[in-house]
């Protein structure tokens, strides 16, 4: 059975971690572990230790950068670490970032944060178990959280 | 007999991974293994588990960045792993990225997304077989999907 | 016995490594490692030697970076590394860096370096003996050195 | 006898590689061996296989970044994989790089990328024979292309 | 005996070698290893090489980024590189970088050359053989080349 990690930060203001969770049971009876750590600079090293150190087959990582640019820059280091922790374990880790300005209010953020959440989720199963699905959409414009763009029109 | 791997993504608008995998086909016989992830940050990962996992003898990682700040972010983080995959590996993955704000509508991005697709293809191809066709063509002003623009005029 | 590494700067203009170091002994009986570097760029390898040289299990690392241009560079470079440094050894470093523009006058800079150190010294020690606390607050909107902001209201 | 390796682009519009192997030639007498690649992306992969795979003992990597801000930003992954690929090898990796927009007109830019691509090439022949002479010239003000600015006044 | 690497470079307008040679032989018996490299890009391999091949317990590493916008860039790329040796070896490197721009005219600016040269020598006799002292500096706003800042009025 396939062991998939959740990390998630206490600095989000909407509970993704459990979203997250949720939609993967819905979609796939694997082992789970999740794990919470203050903010998304943590979750690169998280991440890499549900791999090395739990047994996880993919991790999925989600966060909420803050609006400042000081915060951008974060999103960034933490992108980047993300992208090395997958290179030296051969692993797939799913970021999924929500920008805090990405939405005009509160409640469109949550909503937001909760359906890319869910979204991405479904992407870790089909990475896991159905990898042919994902060639079949590919260039199809897919975009998680927002409506999918679809092919370009030609 | 080499293999070459083809690694594009569902967010692009346009299949560039089939379009690559004609142009492959049509100038070499290899054998080819393709993959799609979500986006192009998933990219450096398939393509380093594409040469170590699947045996590739060298890689065409294909995406279409967004047009938003963000997204020429991610491209950046995007191709500085495709290059940490490549120092690790000490293979080849050939990055054929088309920024969505590179054509004025969606059937010059369509063309210009085949063009460079398939330009790239022969790029891989002749590092794989013809790497003396290469040296010939150094300082000429090669570029893929829009037209060469030659070496300077003395 | 779990042993903490705290490492800060010469060129802060307050004593965060004393602060941490007070929080964390007051929150949990850990041994705890202290060093001392020139500026944030040395804090990377002085992290990692903490955690493969002195035994350190966890690494807390402070600093203030300045306000010009320049500093915000070397910021980042700084967090890159300590990215890098955890990947490396697969042990958390929290990162604590006050800007030397987040507050109004040296008052109050001073008491959010110390207030700031002191909230993470206590992650660290959550990450540490008490994980399972810090999934409770996964999504809560939780601040360092500024009161929290919440999660977001639906 | 050392080996030098030389590796350029077909993205460029002078052939750089070509005037660097003459010049090495002219001023040392090594083994050269010589590839091109489609672009700047591409010349640290290609720098390290010349080191690890064709016995280099030392590379020049040339290339011409373009002049848009997409094209800053393909430079900067570049230069950082050539650093990379040094710290990987404990070799020297000298990169010539000639921005499009740093001369005012065609016959400039190629004047300029003749001359960086002579002057670096003299100091791979230094690096690798005469590291003394290079002590000699410490903080003298040395420019590759453009007339040396010389030591400060003062 | 412990050993102190030495490296700077031919771009630089004054000799910061000689002058932090100079102050760490008033400060310590070392046994010490000098050498100069074209660029401060070519600083970071330099450096991990006196560390590994040279026996080198700790190196400086000093450089003069020039004003442009592309020198910039260069130099943040010399800092991550540097800072990557040191998690690659487990050792310090301490950068003297002086921007050609942080001075009003030529004399000043080789006179700042010359101060921070100076004293991040200090700091590399102190790291290697007084690090408690700089614990008791801990926070006290040093700065080096120019005035200390001192801790903050409280």
């Amino acid at each position: 059975m396939a062991t998939i990690g959740i990390v998630d930060t206490t600095f989000a203001r909407f509970d993704m971690g459990s979203v997250a969770l949720d939609e993967i049971n819905k979609n796939a009876s694997a082992r789970t572990v999740r794990i919470t750590v203050p903010g998304i600079k943590d979750l690169p090293v998280a991440s890499k230790k549900l791999l090395e150190e739990q047994g996880c087959d993919i991790v999925i990582a989600l966060g909420m950068p803050g609006s400042a640019e000081k915060d951008k820059m974060c999103a960034n280091q933490a992108s980047q670490g993300l992208i090395q922790a997958q290179l030296m374990t051969n692993k797939h880790i799913i970021e999924v970032f929500v920008h805090e300005d990405e939405a005009a209010n509160e409640k469109e953020l949550a909503q937001l944060m909760e359906n890319r959440a869910r979204e991405h989720a479904v992407n870790v199963v089909k990475l896991l178990y159905k990898p042919k699905k994902l060639i079949k959409e590919a260039g199809t414009g897919q975009r998680q959280g927002f409506e999918d763009v679809g092919p370009l029109g030609m």
